[in-house]
């Protein structure tokens, strides 16, 4: 039997396209001792993986032409050379875009499927939706009252930040990307209102939904975006710097918006969730709780097979998808 | 006897220029019951009026054509009517540019010049010197061997800024305007080493200069020197946002550098030393003791006359200023 495995083919000059990967066939890989085989059923796409394959500096390894495509993924243990797991244990781990894959026991999370589907430790109850926690409680410390703004406000992250906040007893304002996305965190996830940013009056429609300016911004997007909302944030508020996914695929935004850094005396905090992995555990316990009791919604949007999964990553950088990005391998 | 005061005559629009102010005789003030009459002997000249006299919102109330130009000022009491001064006590006190002022009590503040003289309590003793020590101290929180970037490093902010990080034992390094500037916070005030921002090799100086990056900025200008030194700072780096005088007289800078906050995981926090005047007797205490002890070095830079201020702040935007601005009025 083969392994497939998908590889970085070349780097990416702005907009990534899917035949900056390549799908190729390889050996099946074999544990050694202290490791697992894990087939993957559920890849992970996530818009930090756009820094991973520039060659600009980032926070963490880059990868290179050649190499295989970095990425969370859960899958089934089927051969375990670890006294930790058991064939047909449900895991989480950082194997890449690959149907087969062996990982050191420590560095693979047994996941019980039981009361959340498996395929959510890779949204809600994954990374998106600890940075979602982490940037919003432990960062932008919301007040009872408040206003939050949150970007990309139907994605992954965006909409567990909007869920919490409401939690918090905050007003909250979503941006996304078109109509069914701003309908959906209103009708669906309980936002108090949401704006098209492709909307022409996009200005307009903000100052008539943020009477009382922003408190706390939960920034994903970048560029022109997180450029008119810092220009909207209060005395004394906070900006959780998450991510600038619009920024990605071309020159530098030129921000001209930071003397309201300075006027209002705002705190904006640069964050990545992966630098207080000991916070994880507890941050996820709560947000199970939260999805089995119905006060933490979701939503996934799925493509099959792993040729499928550039373009995908593509369309997710584009603002194509509709929920967390997944690619379903089984 | 005749009063004089300088008022704004006209809102500047791009540079300030001293026909914006006006010197015009007024009637002489009387002191109300508890109040006190001050004959000013020093004014003060910092970047921050230029919000003041601008009618974009800032983070206080502005100054409008026909007010008289705010400041503070350092004089002696010469009546009073309350039973805190006496006549001839020497006070600090937000009395704006004029010769004699009526003050409440309550916002006049008695100085002991016996130690360190009087027009001190302008600069280092004073608003500057406290706003060094907050942003520096409380929000930039450098740690030993740490690397600590200040701009406007000559003036009497980033004089003392430069001067308290050495006391914290990090390594420090200035951005002045012109070699003198330089020259004098590195062999006078012990900084580092200084890199004067109108050389044609700024860039290859600062790389050179520093090649561990920055933790510490210290921003008072804004402009293409923040955005420059925001691509060089660390992980997990901080800045205080003081001021960006370079921006204030003229269109925002657009600032192409943000993502470094995010990739870096930086805190920027602007900030304004009056919302925490409860923290200056005890910063103030501690910078007199430092200036007596020969720790703490300041330079003044001396214009004579009320006349001469619309002048002098010109200059000082400009940055034709080396140290600590003051009118000298008697």
């Amino acid at each position: 039997m083969q392994n497939k495995l998908v590889r970085l083919a070349s780097r990416p000059t702005g907009w990534v396209r899917a035949d900056n990967f390549e799908l190729v066939e390889a050996p099946m890989p074999a544990p050694l001792e202290g490791e697992v085989l894990i087939q993957n059923d559920w890849l992970s796409l996530d818009p930090y993986m756009r820094s991973r394959i520039s060659d600009a500096k980032s926070y963490a390894k880059g990868v290179n032409p050649g190499d295989v495509m970095v990425g969370g993924a859960v899958g089934t243990v089927v051969e375990s050379r670890s006294s930790a797991f058991a064939v047909g244990d449900t895991v989480l781990a950082a194997s890449g875009w690959r149907l087969y894959a062996t990982m050191p026991a420590q560095a693979v999370t047994k996941i019980d499927a039981s009361r959340v589907r498996a395929s959510a430790y890779l949204g809600v109850l994954g990374m998106p939706g600890i940075t979602a926690w982490t940037g919003l409680i432990d960062i932008c410390q919301p007040k009872l009252g408040e206003t939050v703004v949150v970007d990309a406000a139907s994605g992954a992250v965006g909409s567990v930040v909007g869920q919490l906040a409401k939690q918090v007893g905050c007003r909250v304002v979503g941006v996304a990307g078109g109509r069914a996305k701003c309908e959906y965190v209103v009708n669906e996830l309980g936002f108090d209102a949401c704006v098209d940013h492709r909307a022409t009056d996009f200005h307009a429609q903000l100052d008539a939904l943020l009477p009382n300016g922003i408190d706390c911004l939960f920034e994903n997007v970048g560029g022109e975006i997180f450029e008119t909302l810092l220009a909207r944030m209060n005395v004394f508020s906070r900006v959780a710097l998450c991510g600038m996914v619009s920024e990605f695929n071309r020159e530098p935004h030129a921000h001209r918006t930071l003397r309201s850094i300075l006027i209002n005396r705002i705190r904006v905090q640069g964050f990545i969730v992966s630098d207080k992995l000991d916070t994880w555990p507890a941050i996820r316990a709560q947000l199970i709780d939260r999805v089995v009791s119905g006060q933490l919604k979701f939503k996934e949007s799925v493509v099959e097979g792993l040729e499928t999964a550039p373009q995908a990553f593509v369309g997710l950088l584009r603002g194509e998808n509709f929920g967390k990005q997944l690619v379903k391998l089984r």
